[in-house]
Parts: C-alpha cells; structure tokens; sequence
C-alpha cells in the first residue's frame, strides 16, 4: 500500500471493487531486477497484467517483454516495444499465431516438442522470415513454489537435446533454453537444479556442432503476500552462483521473465464487506465474511488457498477470528479461504471497505466476463 | 449434439473456440421440468446462461428467471419477464441492491441470516415497497452432487426460523423456505432430507401464528455428460413423493432453478487442437493434448475435475490412449483433465476440431476477460 493509492481511494466514489496499481512501485521493482541481474535482459510477463500503462512505462524503462499471444504481443508493441524486444514464450502456439508474430517481427519463439518446431519451420517459409530463434523449455520439478506447477510445459532435458537439434535441422536458430522454477518461488536456490539441465543440454549440442547462447531463466520471483521473502538481491546472487558453477567461465546470455515479481506489490484491490454471518447459534460456529469480489471476480490464484494475500481493514486494532472468506457469486466454489480460515476484526461489519494487498498481478484478466451479472474487476493505474 | 448445431458449426469460418446453444433443446427441457412437476414454478438460473435470446424463449414460454444481481434482472425484464416472475435468489447482497431490485418491481428475496433481512426491511422503507416477500435458505449436506457444495449458502435449520420470525417482525411476509442439494445431482432422492427439514420449519413457525406458504427446492437438476442421468419425471415423482410424506395433504407452492439441467445439454463447444505432444521418449510417457480453450476461457467447472464433459471428435472410430487435456494459456493450472485421463483417438492431430458437449451452461460467463490475451468464449444462440 503507498501513499499515493491511498489518496486515490480516498476520492473514488464508484461502487464496486476496484484494483489500483502504483506505477512507482513497478518503476522501483523494475530496477531492483536490472541491478540484481545486471547482465540480464527483462523480459517483462505481459500476463501478469496487461494494462496499457503500466506496459509503457516498463517499454520506456527499456523492458523486453514475454508474451502469450498474439494479441499480447499487440500489447507490448502499441506500448512502443520494439519487435527484437519481443519473445513469443507461449509453447502452444497455432501456427497461424506464429505466422502472424512473424510478420509482426517478432523472432524468438519458445518451444518444447519437434511438432512446434515444425510449425514455427512453416511459418517462417511461408513468411519468409529470417534469422528466426527458438528455445526449448524444459521441465522443472518446481519445489517450493506457492503456485501449483504441473508438467504442462516443457520436456525432458533429453528430449529438449532432439528438439533443438530438429529445430536446426530445419534451418532455425537453435538459440537456447528455458525453464520456469514455479510461481512465487521462496526458494532462491532453486535455479541451481535446471541451470546444470541447461549446461548438460548446451555441451551435448555443442559436440555436434550446435552452439546455444541463452538461457531463459523463467519468471518465479515472489511478491510479498503475507510472510516475509528474500530481496531480489539474493536471487541474482544465488542464479550468479549457479550460473557460474554450470557454465564456468561461458556463461550464456540470459534473461527472466517476471511478472508477478514485478507487479504484484503494486496493486490493491479495494472490496466491500457486503455480509456477516454465521450458520448456526452455535458457541464454536465459525463467521463467514461475504466480499464483492470473489474467486471468479479476480481472486481466482485463492484456487486450493494457493496465494494467501494480506487483507487490511480500519479496524485491524480490534480482536480478531477466524473466518471463512467468500465471494458475492451464487456458486459455491466462490469461497477464497476456508480450509485454513483467515484472521479478520470481530468488528468488521457489512459496508466495511477491505483492502486486498499485492493484487497487482494474475487478477484483472483472470476476472469472468459476466459471471452472475457482476462486470469484470475495474483497474486504474496512477 | 444436434442436426442444427452440426449445420450451424459446419458454415462457420471464424477462428477460436464457440458455444452454439440450440434453443429447441432448451425448449423441450423447459417442457420436461414444466411436465414433470406440474404444479411447480420454474424460475430458470439466469446466472446458467444469460444470453439474451435464451432468456426471451424462456420468458414466452411462462418461466420466471431465479436471479443472482442488478443485472440479472435487468437482462429478465429485457427478456419481457414481469417482475413478478423474477426472485433474487442471492443470499449476499449490497442494501443498495436489494433497493434497486425493489426499484424494478422485484418482491421475492432469498435470505440466509437476520442482518440480510434488515437489510430487505430497511430498502423496503426507503423504497416505499409492499408486499415484500423472503425465503430462508438452509444448509443441505448436498451428497451425491458432482460440483463441489459448500456451506456458502444457507443456515442451520433451527436460525431458520429466528430467521423467518425476524423478518415477520419487521414487516415483511415470511414467504418460505429454500435449499439447494448440489449442481448435477445423481440422486433423485436428495430432495428428501431438506423437505423433511423445511416441513419442521413450517409446523414450528405455524405454532407461532407464522404461517409459510412456500417451498423453493432449488436446482441441481443434471444435464447428461458421459454418465447417464434419471430422467426429470423420476425428479418429479420422486420430489412430489417427499412433499406428500413431509407436508401430507397441505403441499405448499414449490418453484424450482433449474440451470444446468435447462441449458446445459443444449450447447455444444466447438474447439481445436493446438498441440500434442509427450515429454519424453519413454515408452510409457502420456500424450499431452492442448486445445484453445481451457479452464480459463470457459472450461472453468473442470476445477478439481469436477465436470468431465464428453468430447467428441471426427476420429472416434480410431483406437484411444489416455491424455492429459490441457487449455493454451501459460498457466500450469490451465489443465482440464490429468488425475484421471481423457481416453482420445491415438490419431487426433493439430489442427483437428474436437466438440465438448453438455457445455449449454457454467461455460460463457466464467470465461474470463482476456487472460493471456485470449478474448472470451463467443457464444451463438440458433
């Protein structure tokens, strides 16, 4: 929370929640990444949040940005990012997608089956592109991290060696590999594991003649939510350390992609407390506390009580209980916590304004459509 | 799946994953509910499927609309519904909302503690409304239900009645009870528990010189996805069956929500293959199979696996192998089925149109705004 939300709350009047990014925050995390990683390109994550505004400042403070889509890479580019700046991380892509970045310029692409390969190998005939890159990502078993990993992306570093092959084979640039360590990653080592992946697969392919030169090193950066986190000094260190024991003296180029890690701080999202209640006079029931926004209006990363974020409220001197936390939909599964029930005021009461810290990102664009008639979580940028 | 649907899906040209909603399904389910409790009420689940033209077939054949917003019932009494025929059936609501309902000309609440009927109470008086009828929702284990319950909505039976006495108190009419047994409920007799419950309300309130008048027995009605389903006559007969054990031969008025089991067999998504692939050479890997849309564009009712939708494709002749189905988002979570796998043709390739059916309701609204840059699921009403 800064000063200048506060004061933007402080005059809105709108009903309904609302998400608020101070773009001071994301300017400030922007150059704690360059400083901790100086030899490192951003690329920031375009999914975390997309607002225009916030894309234009990181474009002008000389961000590369990791996109999605092509309707993400539109973003990054109408925000003044040129397209070398530009990387196509989506590893399922339909070909008419890649042909479409393509002719946008955009020319680093990731992949992580042959099949992909071959689609990106199509594109580029058909649109004559040259001096197309492509990475491979492989699989990482994501400990410690707060937001469930599966193996959806990537493959065996194994297999990553055959698809790079392939891909310079059929005349790409086989330019390097990525992986991702998980979402929200407490633990700074754990880089170290896939960087050692990475050096086996670089020195493997450079035996048969095939020189890589990047490494992806993935998003993963925490936002503080409610325990404490290391600094993103400790993460450049720690990814340094490992970098320099896989790679000695070779150490490739590398970039990041954070996302969360760059705007999650920023944002707060303001909610009302539309009800109070309990479902019985029982001594030991619990209280349940009704928000106006719930898992489909924003806060789907409260999936599994995954991302736990710090709630504020004017009355956080008073006692508090636990409580279980809900949305406003009439769906059951809209409830954010209630496996381990969050601490709120006794007196918190109906009209209540609560506040959502370190909502800057995986929110606005997670929001549903129309679900129950509620309109999408309105942001404004400052 | 439909001759219309297939018509309809073999002229489109478009890109991108669509719903197509037959509306001469929804018509012949709405005959089905109307037939098999005759003496019930239909007050369709707006929050199912609210496109408009769903809305206005429903609204001319006599339903009445059970709404979760502001918006909800304006979009029913754009559909031509009077509002008489429209309860906000939403146990959470802002006072604000309550007032403009009442604004509208809507007389039925749903309520679930005392603080909710003060609130009905209060807009009652800054409205000048009469005639303000609520109901009281109670808790209902909701066993035999295949989307997750919880105690989100409702009270204990016993605050049910302090609730009802309160809300007669303050001058409203204590209309009835409600309960809900569970979306896509396989039991036909899970009506039994909660009527036995709502019968003892009416008797204790009766001795108190409170007499209720109605029953709402919720939805839950299923819709046919690879498991068969009781046909609604065996719901009917088997409620009609409960009502006449619990109330004897002084049945209440009963309406019913039916959502899923209105619309939800009569959409049918038409998606595409992006990508399959496996993650490594073993014999045994499993096959990856990524569509273009996935939990985050409308598939949301797979969470936890709850909803597993049939898939149909133009090789179903061919031998299956089990695959982890997966959407196109760069979200580890975005994974429709992998604890347990999805049998699919051994030959299904990219770029192949697969059909999810039974996905007529919980699909468009919970798309989201454009994660990853991908716009929400479109939807055509034929």
């Amino acid at each position: 929370m800064t000063e200048r939300i506060r004061d933007f709350l402080r005059r809105r009047r709108e009903d309904g929640p609302c998400l608020v990014v101070d773009l001071e925050v994301v300017r400030d995390n922007y150059f704690k990444f360059a400083r901790a990683l100086p030899d490192t390109r951003v690329f920031y994550a375009v999914k975390a949040n997309p607002e225009p505004q916030l894309l234009k400042l990181l474009a002008d403070l000389g961000s590369s940005f990791d996109t999605a889509s092509v309707v993400e890479i539109e973003l990054a580019l109408d925000a003044g990012a040129t397209s070398d700046r530009i990387s196509f991380g989506n590893t399922i892509k339909k070909e008419r997608d890649v042909a479409r970045a393509l002719e946008l310029g955009v020319r680093l692409f990731a992949v992580d089956c042959e099949d992909e390969v071959e689609k990106i190998a199509r594109a580029k005939a058909a649109t004559g592109a040259e001096d197309v890159q492509v990475f491979c990502r492989i699989l990482c078993d994501g400990a410690g991290a707060e937001w469930p990993l599966s193996r959806k992306f990537g493959c065996e570093p194994e297999l990553a060696i055959e698809v790079l092959e392939h891909a310079h084979r059929v005349g790409l640039e086989a330019y390097g590999v990525s992986f991702h360590v998980g979402s929200q990653q407490g633990n700074t080592e754990a880089w170290d594991q896939a960087l050692g992946s990475a050096a086996m697969i670089f020195h493997t392919l450079a035996e048969k003649g095939i020189h890589l030169s990047m490494v992806n090193l993935g998003g993963g950066f925490p936002t503080r939510y409610l325990k404490d986190i290391p600094a993103v000094e400790a993460y450049g260190q720690s990814i340094f350390e490992a970098l320099s024991r896989h790679f000695g003296n070779r150490i490739p180029a590398t970039i990041i992609e954070p996302g969360r890690g760059m705007v999650g701080n920023a944002g707060v999202i303001e909610a009302e407390v539309v009800l109070v209640s309990k479902k019985s006079r029982a001594e030991d029931e619990i209280r349940w506390v009704y928000l106006d926004i719930g898992k489909f209006g924003g806060l789907a990363e409260t999936m599994d009580e995954s991302i736990r974020y710090p709630i504020r409220t004017d009355r956080d001197a008073d006692a508090t209980t636990p409580c279980v936390l809900a949305g406003p939909t009439c769906d059951s599964a809209d409830v954010l916590y209630e496996k381990a029930p969050y601490p709120l005021p006794v007196s918190l009461s109906i009209g209540d304004k609560v506040l959502i810290e370190g909502t800057g990102a995986y929110t606005t664009t997670y929001s549903a459509v129309a679900f129950n008639g509620f309109p999408p979580l309105k942001s404004y940028v400052i």
